[in-house]
């Protein structure tokens, strides 16, 4: 027996797409409804069989039993009370916004059983056309429940999760928070700062080292300026910190501590060397 | 007819053993000799059949038409004394190193034939059991001639990397150091520093954009204490320039300035996207 009998999607992008495509390859729902902004993505949600029903209107959602909100971090939380005014008492809703605190603090309020859930998948890329229903394989999503969580609610948002492929980790909103900004935040704000630095011109005489460090700053500029503001508490301390590791450097530089500055990189990448 | 009847490679490594590999699958050279610094590499470099001959005596670049020297930045310098004491007149030399001002200064006042060469090429991972024939095939490799370089060293090292699927371009030493500040050393350093600031146990929450942008921390220390010493002026520069944007995005995160930051984050977006 599937899991739910309906899921609706809000937000029909690359995660929310492969939402839906992994939905249906692993028989999690019945059926799945994709709610989208545009005209143009209904058809096209609908033309490559993405979704079972696409509309623009929220109130398909009055009868599903699951609402995932799929759509980046602002109007996760500007959607949401809309969202609140038209499923059943008993709809189970989570989110896959990249921040947690924040959202989670304002969904909580507007629905019984919801849970925050980030799956550490995508790419750069964005939109429909790269969904694909198998990135959630061997990848790890973290949910973020609370003391309001229901129990139940956890326990069907793990086992969701698990029949998409994902492994789940329980982490309460702020650390989630605080970890994402050292490990995904704040080396995307990285690689776009780098991206911005360099003259264009000095772009040709670059190898393989440079577009892999700044692969992530191609990811959509809306979605990160709302997830960078989103978490910005945390981010401007990660950043702060990591400013003072490149005045480390520059120091060791300056004063040409090759002994010290060996020793810096060797632990960077004895670290590196952990992740797979 | 080959261009050269025998090259000598000092140091078979990653590069190294790459171009021994490149000279003899392209017929660039009859006869490729590889001097390296440790016996097990003598076997080892023999037994994968990287090069004809293998051995620790420089005394055997005595008779070869050209010497490429491949080991880092800092034996460079150290190792041109004693091979300009063996080799004949008309010796071409080359150096593979990362950086070129300061090689090239002291390179060539110690031999007539010089030319600094700095192939775009390469990865994060180092030694002979990397080397590939094919690693310079559609990549950039410049080379630094100056005021005294004679035009026929130009020329025949220009013809050496386009043989082996490298196109050329000329940059003065100083150039070269200025422009991969940006393009290489400074994201190197950047990746370093990202890796040493994240806590090891926050690693586990992390997806395929930490593990591109750091990929190049897993670069050999050794390697790069070296190329950030020999270029820390230009690379001091680049990275209080690197500062100033990171102090940019604090103060528009601190002042939730969202609108620049989007101009912000697009600039860059944009620029990456140029980058294939």
């Amino acid at each position: 027996m599937a899991l739910f009998k309906k899921v609706g999607i809000v937000g029909v992008g690359l995660i929310g797409g492969s939402l839906a495509l992994a939905i249906k390859k692993y028989k999690v729902a019945q059926e799945v409804i994709g709610i989208v902004r545009r005209k143009k993505t209904v058809k096209e949600a609908l033309r490559q069989k993405i979704v079972d029903i696409a509309s623009r209107d929220l109130r398909l959602l009055k009868d599903v039993d699951l609402v995932i909100l799929a759509t980046p971090v602002s109007t996760i939380k500007e959607i949401a009370p809309s969202v609140s005014k038209i499923v059943k008492k008993d709809c189970i809703l989570t989110d896959v916004g990249s921040t947690k605190k924040e959202i989670v603090l304002k969904l909580e309020k507007l629905f019984h059983n919801y849970i925050g859930s980030h799956p550490l998948a995508g790419s750069q890329n964005a939109g429909l056309n790269f969904a694909d229903a198998d990135i959630f394989k061997s990848s790890l999503c973290i949910i973020t429940p609370t003391r309001k969580t229901p129990p139940e609610v956890i326990r069907k948002i793990t086992v969701f999760w698990n029949k998409i492929g994902a492994k789940v980790s329980l982490i309460s909103p702020s650390l989630h928070d605080k970890i994402l900004s050292y490990t995904s935040h704040l080396p995307h704000l990285v690689a776009f700062a780098l991206m911005e630095l360099i003259p264009s011109n000095y772009l040709n005489y670059s190898a393989t080292g440079l577009r892999d460090t700044t692969r992530i700053a191609l990811s959509s500029p809306e979605l990160w300026r709302d997830i960078f503001i989103s978490n910005r508490k945390e981010i401007l301390t990660s950043l702060r910190e990591f400013g003072n590791k490149l005045y480390t450097l520059e120091k060791l530089l300056s004063q040409r501590d090759v002994k010290s500055l060996y020793l810096f990189l060797k632990k960077a990448q004895r670290k590196r060397s952990k992740l797979l």
